[in-house]
């Protein structure tokens, strides 16, 4: 393949005509899709859905500590949840953890919610500062930068690396500015790269001396256990390398079942110290009476252990996986040494991360929508949905079947090539 | 019967003696009961659970929308629960209508949570004002005075009358102070008096002229459909009513299944005007991917319909109308003209509300402890958990079975008296 930007002005013009062709026989196809979310796909939902039958009317109700589930009570959670989350999260002891609904979106919403409202173990509230300020590793997840735009934090951008955040400088923001008060981490399978943190990497976030003392790591354990080969890529368990570090109160950490069973209908987890959970075991006493403690014993009966949860994710990899597979393989074959774009090849985790030609991103993501592919914003990934080069787009491969796949990949490809032509042309 | 104030110091001093001998006899029987929370007794969850078979493993898990129940999306609630849960409160539009997850109790807590960060269709956020402050009816539910206590709100007690809150105070107060932001209410069936709102009542808020734009009605509809007796108490539709008074904005309207299917395992619904509902849902959309919408489809395949709704509660009532009945019958034969309290008979709700004595409610509560009978805390029914007079006990009938029932209600008007005759005696 010769690449695009070694073409002669000619050439990228003849270029330019073939490709806008094939972009009105695509838009002719009528296509409809929507990748612009890591949903599971219809096969993985179908799959589980013999744990609809696991709790029936002649069930027996009580969880191991007697307790009915189908009355008030247990707010933090069942005590058999709470092992299976802990198990799940590395072997936290599950008096560490606590067990919510079916979102750990929420959980975080609510925390640094209430971080604003009520401050940290004691300290000043962040709404009676005058700025405060979290760290955003980006590309990230745009839902974790909506959480804190919300509540007017500032945020700024942290490079990733392929070993994770580029720790010097989340090491001298956080050394050095007591107004930085979090930092939002996706630590194994990040979204979008699919990069896993380095061992060293969650070591020196462990190790870290903030400045501010109510300066916490949100630690978004979200793809845990989604691994997509059997060769799996692993992180330390990060609230005892923080108690290592002398650190013990320095990480909330969630984690969440919506992508393991059903999206929205799973349980949720919150872990942290002991003096951490007993404050937010305070604040959730205000808060609610409990959560859904049926669906927490539906999941656990249905599961058993983390080794259920593993058994379960295997079978999710084998569906994922060739979707995965496919798009990289189309991204290989049509774009391959046209040096027009640069993706990630993640082990596990939800996306695939392109990085088009600077400036190129929304542009690509609008032919796309043109011709009746949904992708993710351009620029979401960032912080205040802005891409400061343009170039970063979120691919979603999980929900589509096979067929819509290729279909969507192929338009994707189509896409990058003919807006990096009228790229390198305007630049001529 | 001789009231007690009737009685000569020795004819005190000798009941005093035969009380005391009771009260040991009563501890020498081991009670071991809790009464302390309105929660649903085992028959009543018992008599739901096929709706454990409602959705098994082979079930349509799309909604009437054609949404998959088990994807995200519909963050709003799936469409046929929004109709439920709008019927169920007396026939608002849908669309005036979100579904949530498991408690009503965890949206009066966003809202106010979000007031305070965020403000009121673009108002001041509380969190920047010196000084908010709540009407809080009272007695009332001690869940709410939590809520508004734990964000430093100012709560200032408003008297009930058997027509619900005394109206010339809360005009006054609502006109008068623009600090006054909102105000609890429990307008059916209140918690614990089981006072239902008299339509001049209802009418008078629907009428009110804030002193504040931002000021709004908290209007936790707990038991509308939770009548004891065919002949039920009902009340206007607060939003209807509020808009054709001219103040549309003014009412937020919560509502929930926990007490009508399991306790934390239901389904809840906030309720507004269309304005209200639309910032609402803005905030929802960086909150949460959304409620868990199989429980949802659960609840409506279960019920059908309102009439499906009410029919179930006929049941409830069959249940839970001799539990009331029995506790009314120890208290009228007890104490029926001893002048030393006075009690509520409600024709719904969960509770039975007591007016001991003044001074001599805490007192009781703990006799009743020191002999295995735990009620909710003396003074939990008043702002700041303060009874001015020390004369409030909340009595939750439902839980207990009927043998249960009978050993309580005899050891609290045992306590009641004992009390009572101390006091008297301390008064000579």
């Amino acid at each position: 393949m010769k690449a695009y930007r070694e073409m002669s002005r000619e050439e990228l013009l003849s270029r330019k005509d073939e490709l806008e062709k094939q972009f009105e026989d695509a838009k002719g196809k009528g296509l409809k899709l929507d990748m612009s979310r890591g949903k599971p796909g219809l096969e993985q939902l179908d799959m589980t859905m013999d744990i609809m039958d696991v709790l029936d009317s002649k069930a027996d109700m009580r969880c191991e500590e007697g307790v009915d589930t189908r009355n008030y009570g247990l707010m933090d959670g069942i005590s058999e949840a709470k092992h299976l989350m802990s198990d799940m999260m590395g072997g936290i002891p599950a008096e560490n953890v606590i067990v919510y609904g079916n979102s750990s979106l929420s959980i975080m919403y609510d925390t640094v919610s209430r971080c604003v409202t009520h401050g940290v173990l004691g300290s000043t509230p962040w709404c009676k500062l005058d700025k405060v300020k979290f760290l955003c590793p980006a590309p990230g997840y745009d839902r974790h930068f909506s959480i804190t735009e919300l509540f007017g934090i500032e945020m700024i951008t942290i490079p990733m690396t392929p070993e994770g955040p580029d720790m010097d400088l989340v090491e001298k923001y956080v050394s050095e500015d007591p107004a930085v008060k979090g930092i939002w981490c996706v630590p194994k399978y990040s979204n979008p790269q699919g990069i896993t943190y380095s061992d060293e990497t969650v070591r020196r976030f462990a190790a870290l001396k903030p400045a501010a003392e109510d300066f916490r790591i949100f630690w978004d354990n979200a793809y845990s256990i989604h691994d997509l080969y059997e060769e799996q890529e692993d992180i330390p368990e990060i609230l005892s390398e923080c108690e290592k570090a002398g650190n013990p109160d320095m990480v909330y950490e969630f984690s969440s079942l919506s992508k393991v069973t059903f999206s929205g209908a799973g349980i949720a987890a919150f872990a942290a110290s002991r003096k951490n959970v007993e404050e937010t075991k305070k604040f959730m006493a205000v808060m609610t009476i409990g959560y859904d403690k049926i669906n927490q014993l539906r999941h656990v009966r249905y599961f058993k252990n983390v080794e259920g949860l593993k058994a379960h994710m295997r079978k999710h990899a084998a569906i994922l996986r060739p979707k995965f597979e496919a798009v990289l393989g189309v991204l290989d074959k049509e774009l391959g040494g046209l040096g027009i774009g640069e993706w990630t090849r993640p082990r596990g985790g939800y996306f695939i991360s392109f990085e088009a030609m600077e400036g190129c991103a929304k542009a690509i993501v609008a032919k796309c929508k043109e011709a009746g592919v949904v992708m993710t914003g351009a620029g979401a990934t960032f912080p205040y949905g802005k891409d400061p080069k343009d170039s970063n787009i979120r691919i979603a491969p999980t929900f589509p079947n096979s067929e819509e796949l290729a279909a969507a990949a192929d338009l994707f490809v189509l896409c990058v090539k003919l807006v990096s032509v009228e790229k390198l042309l305007a630049e001529c």
